[in-house]
């Protein structure tokens, strides 16, 4: 059964980039957002199954390009944000590492694009319900994939649309720079979460490696924070502290 | 041979508690930040170990209370933050549950307190190092445990003290809230990144339960960002995209 699911590589303090560049495109290479991107997704650059599909010699053949192997082969659909799309189009080239029908979430109407080795790019303006519908459509029981960016995947989280996410914890503490999981970047791009209102998941597998730390998690829903208070007999505090 | 050790409950976005609670001490219990902290320390007010501790009845005797138990069990001594004690003092009541000499970062002095059943709180006026050293020349062998709260936590690994965090990553997102590793907190509370700059682990042991996944790092320390450009044969960014 064609699930919806998502997969990202962040560092211990939950970000997937550093601070987001502000300066020109060509220098992004040199910024700290790269500098932290680069540190978390190193494991997926290391992993022969990834180097392979992108037509890159060598890599590691370990457990985690096992799980990258199987991330790609799970997938019979992609959804894309603009921004990915537009970034990759030029250096994936003729034939893309996605293999599969890829939609792109825009605002910007497109004749869908066809690259060699079974990747395409449909452009779908009507938002991300749609494109994750359309994935579908097509994904032949494989699984719809959300490519990202951390954006997308808010938005897909935030409509209630995905039904697992794996996260690639990277031992690495950032301290800052790009939140996957944040409910407060305005203009509608954080996760709306209400007060005492949190997102809750069930971790369904653990793969652990020395530089990375897989879990997969179903996403079970929104659900309201209420104070549980079997630790406390007395009605207060079990743990005997304001100031945790 | 004696490691500095912390152990500290967060989401999966990493926030150890909602938001900072600007109110009463007395509506605490009702806030935002209780409500986060409650729902990421469920498994320990669940656990059977630690709540034989605070002499409540019940729990479940589980995995999850095993690792708790090993937690107090592998302190030899505590370090502790001021507002962490002062909170404690008095719920903790006359047999805290620490079992082990406290050590209390304080800029206040105030005679040592002693406690049934080996808990002792000693007031120290000359900082986080001495309160370690303090703590390691009684800690008989067995671990120095950074008890919290989250600011003294990220002052020890400020100070490169920190040897071992075990974080209980729990299966849920906040969005926002009080955060255990970040670096702009300001006012000198925050982790003082350099740009391009990370604190690096490695991770040793992971034990993974549908409440909580168990992850323990050794802390290597700071470490400058190098970009990587092994995936890259062009010089180009290898993913192809400047906006991940």
């Amino acid at each position: 059964m064609t699930k919806v699911t998502a997969q990202m590589s962040v560092s211990l303090d939950g970000h997937y980039a550093g601070p987001r560049h502000t300066g020109e495109a060509r220098d992004w290479l040199q910024s700290a957002e790269a500098a932290g991107f680069f540190r978390v997704t190193r494991w997926v650059i290391d992993a022969a199954a990834w180097r392979e599909r992108q037509g890159f010699a060598g890599g590691e053949r370990d457990v985690n390009s096992d799980i990258m192997a199987e991330t790609f082969e799970a997938a019979g659909a992609y959804v894309m944000g603009r921004n990915m799309a537009d970034g990759g189009e030029v250096p994936w080239g003729d034939e893309p590492p996605f293999r599969a029908p890829v939609f792109v979430v825009t605002h910007r109407p497109r004749e869908t694009l066809v690259r060699k080795g079974g990747t395409s790019f449909t452009y779908v303006t009507d938002g991300i319900a749609s494109a994750v519908e359309q994935a579908r459509a097509v994904a032949g029981g494989k699984n719809v994939a959300v490519a990202g960016g951390g954006t997308l995947l808010r938005q897909v989280i935030q409509a209630g649309l995905l039904d697992e996410l794996e996260l690639h914890i990277v031992p690495t503490v950032l301290g800052r720079g790009m939140r996957l999981l944040d409910a407060d970047l305005g203009a509608g791009l954080g996760l709306d979460l209400a007060e005492k209102e949190a997102i809750e998941l069930t971790p369904t597998r653990v793969i652990h490696t020395p530089e990375v730390t897989h879990i997969r998690y179903t996403v079970n829903g929104r659900a309201a924070l209420v104070l549980d208070d079997r630790g406390s007999g007395s009605g207060t505090d079990a743990f005997g502290t304001g100031t945790p």
